[in-house]
């Protein structure tokens, strides 16, 4: 067999087994009997160790160097499945075995730490946990010798290319762009949360959701504790929301795990079974689930179709009234309920943070001190306790440092992709008060989720939009929102 | 590391990669779109040649001659390990990569065919896709040349040691027993179905199970067009039921689901993991869904329980007319349907016709007559077409020939076990009466679930009653059947 068929059986077979692991994921969180647990950490585990030997294969280094080294012409899309093969492949073999045993190993046990410290808001009896997990995180960093520093090197796990110098730039303007618009909103009286009875939630969640363009045949909504979207194959897709009787958060929820899984269900078929069939990146990943939070669930546009379904399950409400109540502006401790001008900022404090961490200024016990100080120069608040600050978030007590960034930086895509849609498509108010989306998944699925990975972060949003990663389209969101409030 | 730790470590591999496969195939019946039908198969496809290639690798052959050529000695369960190891890799290793290929394209080729002829009611349709099924199971069966005749290799793949002759021995002693009960019946009217709103039938389920002993910790109870039963692990076990609004078959499958998760939730823990943590055959499996089936969710002292849920749900029905709508004695068509004395005979029927076809004095094409002379020898009844007749079954056009008798043994070994039951505890109407079942699931899980497949079938049977196969305690349970309607 030649040596392309070779490498895409392989590729094949490890998305496969992607799948079956999205699977057991997304079952272990939705479906799975709590006794499940140990035999699921097995069973996850087993997989993860064949796909790692499957990835790292000599055979596949082998038959790597055969397409390079020959002469003959490959297809482009053979070209690009080779292109991020080989970078998959130096990037695993970059790692040792032994140390990502460690990474695992120190990422299982920092959460059980993490879990109990953010209990009794003690920092300290968190600490140790989270320092092993910098130093090992620091230590994976230094595995990739070509990487200009540390940080550059975790980035480019989650969003390849894109260097921390423009990170920082982009925060750089973002901050100084945002802190006007909420220091300087007259202080009025916070909105009552809506009471909305869950079953006429879960018949807006079901309506709204097959409006946009959920179908019984290729997706599953369900309940799980925290909402998330899981791609098993572009005809299996699931999205799960929660429910609360305060807010509406489980339309937003859905709304938002649907953008997720619209891109994956929209990448273009013949990348299916490749290393090429899946979102390019957690920025652009998340780029697609806000702007199906921020500008059409949330948009004051589309506040009519979110009525007409409450109404249909039995609860009465105005657009205006619902578009305020999901459109306060108010700087507040905790990242995930943020309001949409205020969030980028909660996401920019971390990013100084665990730069400093992973870069050598910032000592894990000078944290909390360095996180109530940021609250404070950032957000105008106060931090009264650790699990209302420093512990509120499980990222770094998974090992997880460079994800951070991804969620902002979705935020600022989203708004550039909207302006280009409002650009080319005209204003998209009407389309949004019927729900009539089609023109937006189709321009979606055509500029953005057809690449799959053939396109990294920065020149997928340059193909879409004509230009790079841009600050302004989001400010100029903020700005109508901070005048509308 | 020593060779029983390396085993042990394959073998707890191969027992995670079980655990998912049975996910994904649980996830494909209840939960999954229809359109990631596609993917799905891709996935299992990998999961089992994966498993296949860690099943039959050369180092795993080293490690049991290692094993075995040391005077070493093994703890007995390491003992047990070793054996049934070393039978499972030659059993496997017998059999060559290319025959297992068109063994599986076969089958999946033969349900096609099968399907559409089905529906036509066209045997002629199928008869070539059975042919390839026939021709390739004799293959099959030639490639185990310690096997004393075709039939024993393929019945050692569902109930390891038990040969052809004393099936035969079994079921003509059966059959026997089994004739006069029906024919020498009164032409009672037969009862019509009984009418059950399936909300009533639903609460009635849940209710039951929780009675025997499901709880929402290790069970899930769903629903799909089949009947099934799944056990992930010890702690993840999943049964589903189906809904119609005659009768309560939804009550008595799910107790006959019940049992087979039983089963496998009753092994003992340190078999976990290992090779030998599983139902030891399908008969024996069998022998514990009908156990509860027959002896519990049928028997007459179960009835007021079934009377009792099926009221709180909001269905008022005596325990006389339950319990003779769900026993009557009918010969009938169709095997799934069958009422417990004449479910045997329509098994008998096809073990007849499958070792004729192994064994070749039968040919395909004289099936559909043979068939048809069959069912007015053993049941009395004309078949008026072949959808009601030889097309009613899936198995032979998915290649499993061999598979049948369990279904009948494991009625037999039921009987036995009810028996014995009732001998060491005592007469269980009064248990059965208040559901009180501690007791039976305790005995079952001494005398045979814990066990797993340290003890083959019949060695177990002897174990748990003190004597092999036997057809009297069902023959006598019949007869007290038949006398009572």
């Amino acid at each position: 067999m030649a040596a392309i068929d070779e490498l895409r059986g392989r590729l094949a077979e490890l998305s496969d087994l992607a799948g079956l692991g999205s699977l057991a994921s997304w079952d272990q969180q939705v479906m799975m009997p709590r006794a499940g647990a140990p035999a699921r950490a097995h069973q996850l585990a087993a997989l993860e160790r064949l796909a790692h030997e499957l990835a790292t294969a000599d055979e596949l280094g082998d038959w790597l160097a055969q397409i390079e080294g020959t002469s003959e012409r490959l297809s482009d899309l053979d070209r690009d499945i080779v292109r991020i093969a080989r970078r998959d492949y130096d990037r695993r073999r970059c790692v040792s075995a032994e140390l990502a045993g460690e990474l695992a190993q120190a990422a299982s046990a920092g959460q059980s730490a993490w879990r109990e410290a953010r209990e009794a808001s003690d920092f300290a009896a968190f600490a140790p946990a989270l320092r092993r997990n910098v130093e090992l995180a620091r230590e994976y960093a230094a595995c990739f010798s070509d990487a200009p520093r540390a940080y550059d090197a975790l980035l480019d796990d989650y969003d390849f290319g894109v260097p921390t110098e423009r990170i920082q730039a982009l925060f750089s303007e973002l901050a100084d762009g945002l802190a006007p618009l909420f220091t300087e909103l007259p202080q009025t009286q916070l909105l009552g949360a809506i009471a909305v009875p869950i079953e006429a939630q879960k018949a807006a969640v079901s309506a709204t959701l097959k409006r946009v363009g959920v179908s019984d045949d290729r997706w599953r909504v369900d309940v799980s504790p925290h909402p998330f979207s899981d791609s098993l194959s572009r005809g299996d897709l699931r999205i799960t929301t929660r429910y609360s009787d305060e807010g509406v958060e489980s339309l937003i929820a859905a709304l938002h795990e649907f953008g997720h899984s619209l891109y994956e269900a929209q990448i273009a078929p013949e990348l299916e079974r490749t290393n090429l069939g899946h979102g390019t990146s957690m920025s652009v990943h998340e780029s697609q689930s806000k702007l199906w939070e921020n500008h059409v669930a949330r948009s004051p546009a589309f506040a009519p179709v979110l009525c007409e379904e409450l109404g249909r399950g039995g609860y009465s409400i105005g657009a205006g009234e619902l578009s305020a109540a999901v459109n306060q502006i108010c700087p507040s401790l905790i990242r995930v309920s943020a309001d949409q001008i205020t969030y980028p900022l909660h996401i920019i404090l971390r990013f100084e943070l665990e730069l400093g961490l992973i870069e050598g200024d910032l000592d894990v016990d000078d944290l909390p001190g360095a996180w109530n100080d940021g609250m404070r120069r950032l957000l105008g608040i106060e931090v009264p306790e650790d699990r209302l600050g420093v512990l509120q978030d499980i990222h770094w007590a998974a090992g997880l440092f460079g994800y951070f960034p991804s969620y902002a930086v979705g935020c600022l895509i989203a708004a550039q992709l909207w302006q280009q849609i409002e650009t080319e498509l005209g204003p998209q108010d009407a389309v949004l008060r019927n729900a009539d989306v089609g023109g937006i998944r189709e321009w979606l699925g055509e500029r953005v989720h057809r690449y799959g990975r053939r396109l990294d972060t920065e020149p997928l949003v340059e193909q879409a939009t004509g230009s790079g990663l841009d600050v302004q389209p989001f400010l100029a969101h903020a700005r109508a929102l901070a005048g509308a409030a």
